[in-house]
């Protein structure tokens, strides 16, 4: 039988997509208009200045891409990796992993620096590899390592690249809204984030940014990008005011107008407040899961506020414990991927889900739910 | 001075998008649930079924690209060109002008056969080529080319493609609900399309379908896929149950809820009612242009119901009427691309723009524009 779909109401809590305020989703069902219409471009205009503020940063060129994150990561590396180039990838999770595809699908070469997952990249493994790849173009890491909850120092890695003359390229998807990002004050050449995490825009949207030093590697490359879709210097004539707004593709209008809503309430809070926000409700959920004798995986100094992994005590059933809070508390939170599946969740407290009523239901939801589990394993 | 968007009531009858219904705005707007919620998986087995239905097809691999038409076309390329693979490109218009660039930047060599804009495909000169290249592995051609309302002979230049072991990559994005897309009884192996045309789903979807021929090539490529993002077996394991819906990408949970009302609605209207209200639609329209003494570029035979390319009036400035339109009436007609620029308009009527009261608003404000226009030139 056909008919209109009505969705559970969760409590979203996994690692995204998060909660989205009624306003945000409001904006999304406002009547659509067209892509090149004048007031489009008003809201085009300022979209690019709200996401320059939430990317601390000048960059002309930040906008956000008609696709989720997994093709922002893809821009940075079409458009800034040509054929041979050496790329120092760092790999401490599953999106680090991604990157390193992406390098050698666009033809260059990944020179890894592994770290292991739930720890933050090294940067004395960085430099050792740059000491060893004096010719890498270019190093690129994860912020937030969204499978494991680990903070990379993002500032340090982006120095050791720049004193060597590479650029860097960060995937900030998880990071971005929500722990300090400072994009013009660290040096980083390329980044990208997504609409649905510590946003809470609707998913779908990838916002990029990208520095004058990447649009001249850009503009100097000796081959052509290996997506249309994907093309910086085509998208930049859609986006660039200066580049006369010509037509690229059709601009996903209300998706943009929720991206808008997002960033507008980002806006009124303010963004440290929005950091301060993320941190406070991390907070109230360690001393809750201590309090139920849970461990988190990562150490207290490179952890993530806003994407807890927490270890799954022995001879809990990993999915049986999910299964149950979706069912009977309608919560969502995530399982681990690759290595870490069956060993942790990931407890997401991003954007609209970082609130403190949001917490205390998922404590109490897991105390609930676990009690029982380790009742029957004792 | 940041605050929320409210954007201008338009009527949009220009190339897309167009209008979209209340009840498909409201369903984007719905609170957003995971995208690996059981839930959701139980919506996207129903877009699927809806998208055949649609497509008129059988093929499980049918499902929308989480991105715009232009991904689903660079899908349909990366995945089935391989470098140095022979590819006959039909080009009448700016899509196919596309295609070509796909081809290319897929590494493969685009044969192209031109002809004018304005015109279909000429099935002739693609039996030629066929001839000429025995060894081409691919024809791609548009079915219904935007950017000038010319509607191709798909199952003859199909058939011509199968009768040389040569795949077929159509270009659906106009045609999808408008007119007649038979994509099994015509043999269509590869068909992309958009969420926002004669679907009026919300813009920033590409629904795709794959037939097995097409997957087998896939399956048997020497060298992998050069897009992460668009590599089909990746977004199979996702979209395919049987794949056990592996995390790819989060998937815009928000934009397939509208896409899943728009097709719901399709559906209950039935397919071919929905072709027959475009192809009345364009005949109230194409008798009241008459009557203000305007003419369409493309001979009948060959004309899109849902796209009329109008042929601007000599002495009449192009850009002057489409703003008065937009001011004065709050309706969004096209503007020509390419060498089309400044010689025609485009009414498009597409999916919700496709009814008598928006066909004669729109004459009317033609009218009473172009009224005065032609007085002053006279």
């Amino acid at each position: 039988m056909v008919q209109s779909f009505t969705p559970p109401r969760r409590r979203l809590m996994g690692p995204g997509p998060t909660m989205v305020h009624p306003r945000v989703l409001e904006a999304s069902s406002r009547p659509t208009i067209g892509h090149l219409d004048p007031a489009f471009a008003g809201l085009m205009d300022e979209v690019k200045f709200l996401l320059k503020y939430a990317f601390r940063t000048q960059n002309a060129l930040t906008l956000p891409v008609s696709a989720p994150g997994s093709a922002g990561m893809e821009m940075c590396f079409v458009n800034l990796v040509e054929p041979e180039d050496k790329v120092i990838v760092c790999v401490n999770g599953v999106f680090g992993g991604r990157m390193k595809a992406n390098v050698e699908r666009a033809g260059g070469t990944a020179v890894v620096v592994e770290s292991p997952w739930g720890t933050p990249v090294d940067p004395a493994a960085v430099e050792q590899a740059l000491d060893r790849h004096p010719d890498a173009r270019i190093v690129a890491f994860v912020h937030a390592e969204t499978s494991t909850g680990a903070l990379s120092d993002a500032k340090s890695i982006a120095a050791l690249a720049r004193g060597r003359g590479a650029l860097v390229i960060v995937d900030a998807v998880t990071s971005l809204g929500g722990v300090p990002l400072l994009v013009d004050e660290w040096g980083l050449d390329a980044v990208y984030s997504g609409s649905q995490k510590c946003l809470s825009g609707m998913p779908g949207l990838s916002p990029v940014t990208f520095g004058e030093a990447a649009l001249e590697r850009v503009r100097a490359r000796r081959t052509p990008v290996n997506s249309w879709f994907l093309d910086l210097t085509l998208v930049m004539g859609y986006w660039d005011a200066e580049g006369g707004r010509s037509y690229h593709h059709t601009a996903p209008v209300n998706a943009i107008y929720a991206l808008h809503e997002a960033l507008v309430m980002l806006h009124e809070e303010g963004l440290e407040n929005a950091w301060q926000r993320h941190r406070d409700a991390h907070d109230r959920l360690v001393a809750g899961l201590d309090a139920l004798g849970l461990e988190l995986l990562v150490e207290e100094a490179a952890r993530l506020p806003q994407l807890n992994a927490v270890k799954i005590p022995q001879g809990v059933d990993d999915a049986a414990v999910r299964r149950d809070l979706l069912q009977r508390f309608d919560l969502e939170i995530g399982p681990g991927l690759g290595d870490l599946a069956g060993k942790i969740w990931r407890i997401g407290l991003m954007g609209e889900s970082a609130r403190p009523e949001n917490v205390d239901y998922c404590l109490d939801a897991l105390k609930t739910v676990l009690g029982g589990r380790l009742n029957c394993a004792a």
